[in-house]
C-alpha cells in the first residue's frame, strides 16, 4: 500500500504559471493535425477532411479511484486510456487530448510529476498529442478530466445504433478481470484497516490488478478491423459492463439480444477471484465494470472474418426489438437482461 | 444568501443513465458541424475547411466559487462563458461544448437543474451546441469542467506571440469589475458568519456582483474585429489581470510594453469599492481576475478603425523587448510591471 503526503517538493513554489510550464516543457506533437499545442488561450487542430470526434471523462478521487492502492502513474495511464477507447468505440483514431487536474495541497510536484509520467506514457503508447489543459487546486479530492479528440472517415464512424436483426454480436479480449482486480484490493483495503499489521496478499493475481489499475484501450482491434475493411454496424466500449453496454445498443438500434453465457469469454483468474469471494463469474462480466473492451456488431457474412481476429469472439447475435434482450445461460435457461451496471451515481 | 440543502429530488432514484436522460432530453443541435450530440461513445463534429480550436477549464467548489453565495444557475453559466471567452480569445466562433459535472450527494435533481438551466441560457446566449460531457459523483465538492470547441478559417486565428513594436495594446468593457465584486461577497460574508442576523448590504453594487457572478465573455468585440476586417497580431481574455495577461502577450511575442494608468478603463462602481476598502482601483485591473475582456494588439495604422469600435480602449503600446514591461501612473512615473495574476494554486 502507497503513502502520497511523501516529502518532496511544494508546489506553492513554483505557482501556476511555473507549475505549467514544468509540465509542458517536454511535450512534443506527433501529429500534422496538431498545429499548436498548449501554451495559448486553446489549441488549434486541423482535421481537414475527415470528421472529429470528442469524448469527455472525469475521474474523482474517492468514487473513481482510492489513492491507497492506485499508484499515481497507473492513474494518469488509465484516465487517458478510459478517454481514448471512447474514440476507438466510435471506430475512429485517437489524435489529441486535454487533461485538467484539480490538486490539494498534500500533493507535491513529484506526485503531479508521477501523473503525468502516466499520461505521457498513455499518450505514446495510444499516439495521441497532449495540447492542452488547466491545472488548478482542489480543497479536497484530486480531480482529473480528460477530453479526447479523434478523426475518422464519415462513413467508418460506428455509432451504437447501427445494430440489426441477425448481426453478429462480437466481445474483445475477456470480461469481469477489472471488477474482480477491484473486489480483491478492497477485500484486501479493508483487511489492512483492520489491521496494518497484515501486509496485503495479492500474488498469483498481477492479471486483474494490471486490468482494474492499468486498463488499456484496444488499439489493435481498432487495427484489425481497418485490416480487415470491416465497419461494426454498432460498437460500444465496455466500461459499465456487458449488460449495460447491451442495452446501449439495443435500444439505440431498436433491436433486440441473445448471448450465450458459454461463450463470454471470463480469464481464469477473474474465475479463481469470482470462486474466492463465492460469488458468480458471470456476474463480474454482466454487471462489473472498467474493462475497456469493444462490443461491437457486424453482419452474420462477416463471421469468417470475425473467427480469424485475434483476441475477438461472437458472444451472441442481434435480434428483433420484439424478442427483447437474454441471456442463455450454461443450462439452456433463457434469463432476461438486467441493465445494471457500475453505477458512479452512488446511493450510499 | 443562499442555501443549497432545500428538499427535492434525490437524484439516487434516477441512476446515472435516468439522469442524463433526464439532463439532455431537450437539447436540440444548432449547428450543421455538431453531426452527433450526446448519446454515443463521442460526439462527431464536421469543420471542414476551418480550423479546429480546443480548449478546457476546471472549475472547483471552494477555490473557483463559493456556494454561500454563488447562484447554481450563475454558476453553470459562468461555467460556459469562461470557456467560450478562450475561443474569442484565439479570434475563433465557439461552436460546441462538453460538460462533466461531478456532484455530492446534498445536491438535489433540482439543484442539478439549476446549473443545466445556466449551461443551456449560456449555450443560446452564445450560440453553443452541447454535445457531450459527463456526470458522476463527488464525495466532497462540486467540479465543473467545460471543453469548448470553435472554428476559424488559419488566417483568421489571433495568437498571444505575434505582437510587434508600435502596435496598439486595446482592451474592451472595463477591468477589475469582477474583483470588487468578489472583495464585497468576500466582506458580506465574512459579517454574515460573524453574525447571522445581520444581512447582507449589497445593495448599489449590482453591477460589480453581476461581473463577478454571471460575467459575459465579448461575442461583440468578436464580431465588430470581424466587421472592421481586423486580425489582432495576438489576442488574449483577461482571466488573471491585466498584468499577467500582458506578460503572457510580451513573452510569447517576445516585445515589452508601456501602458498608461489613466487610459485603464475602470468602472464607477469598482473605483467605489476600493474605495470602500482603502485599496487602489488600479490594482483591482492589474492583479484582479475574471474580467473576460479581450486584450489584444493592433498595428499602429488600425488606430482610426478601434478608435470608431464601441467599448475598445487604446491603454498603451507594444516597444522592443528591452525596454521592459512598463506602467505610466498618472503621476508619470513609470513602474514595472510584475506578473502577479490571480493564483488558483493558493498557498493557504
Amino acid at each position: 500500500m502507497q503513502e502520497n503526503n511523501a516529502k518532496g517538493t511544494d508546489i506553492s513554489t513554483l505557482g501556476e504559471f511555473g507549475l505549467i510550464k514544468h509540465l509542458t516543457k517536454n511535450i512534443k506533437l506527433k501529429h500534422e493535425s496538431s498545429n499548436v499545442g498548449v501554451g495559448d488561450d486553446a489549441a488549434v487542430i486541423d482535421c481537414k477532411n475527415k470528421k472529429t470526434v470528442v469524448t469527455t471523462d472525469l475521474l474523482v478521487e474517492g468514487i473513481h479511484f482510492d489513492l491507497m492502492y492506485t499508484p499515481l502513474r497507473h492513474l494518469g495511464y488509465k484516465a487517458i486510456v478510459v478517454n481514448v477507447s471512447d474514440v476507438y468505440a466510435m471506430n475512429a483514431e485517437p489524435k489529441q487530448v486535454t487533461v485538467s487536474l484539480a490538486i490539494s495541497k498534500r500533493f507535491t510536484l513529484e506526485a503531479i510529476d508521477e501523473i503525468y509520467e502516466g499520461i505521457n506514457m498513455a499518450c505514446e503508447k495510444y499516439n495521441v498529442d497532449l495540447v492542452g489543459g488547466d491545472t488548478t487546486s482542489s480543497l479536497t479530492g484530486l480531480c482529473i478530466s480528460v477530453t479526447a479528440i479523434g478523426e475518422a472517415d464519415e462513413d467508418q464512424i460506428a455509432y451504437r445504433s447501427g445494430a440489426k436483426a441477425n448481426d453478429l454480436i462480437c466481445v474483445s479480449g475477456n470480461l469481469g478481470a477489472a471488477y474482480a482486480g477491484l473486489q480483491l484490493l478492497d477485500r484486501e483495503k479493508r483487511i489492512f484497516e483492520n489491521n496494518p499489521e497484515i501486509q496485503p496478499d495479492l500474488t498469483g493475481h498481477d492479471y486483474i490488478l494490471e486490468r482494474q489499475l492499468k486498463p488499456e484501450a484496444r488499439k489493435d482491434i481498432f487495427e484489425s478491423l481497418q485490416d480487415a475493411k470491416i465497419v461494426p454496424t454498432a460498437m460500444i466500449d465496455v466500461s459499465d459492463g456487458l449488460s449495460s453496454e447491451l442495452f446501449h445498443i439495443c435500444e439505440d438500434s431498436k433491436v433486440g439480444c441473445q448471448i450465450y453465457e458459454e461463450k463470454i469469454p471470463i480469464d481464469y483468474e477473474t474465475h479463481k477471484m469470482a470462486e474466492e469471494l463465492n460469488m458468480n463469474y458471470s456476474v463480474f462480466a454482466l454487471n462489473g465494470g472498467e474493462d475497456y473492451e469493444l462490443l461491437f456488431t457486424v453482419p452474420l457474412d462477416k463471421f469468417d472474418a470475425i473467427e480469424e481476429m485475434e483476441d475477438v469472439k461472437v458472444i451472441g447475435h442481434i435480434t428483433n426489438e420484439s424478442k427483447g434482450k437474454y441471456l442463455v445461460t450454461r443450462d439452456g435457461v433463457e434469463i432476461e437482461l438486467q441493465a445494471q451496471g457500475w453505477n458512479p451515481i452512488k446511493e450510499d
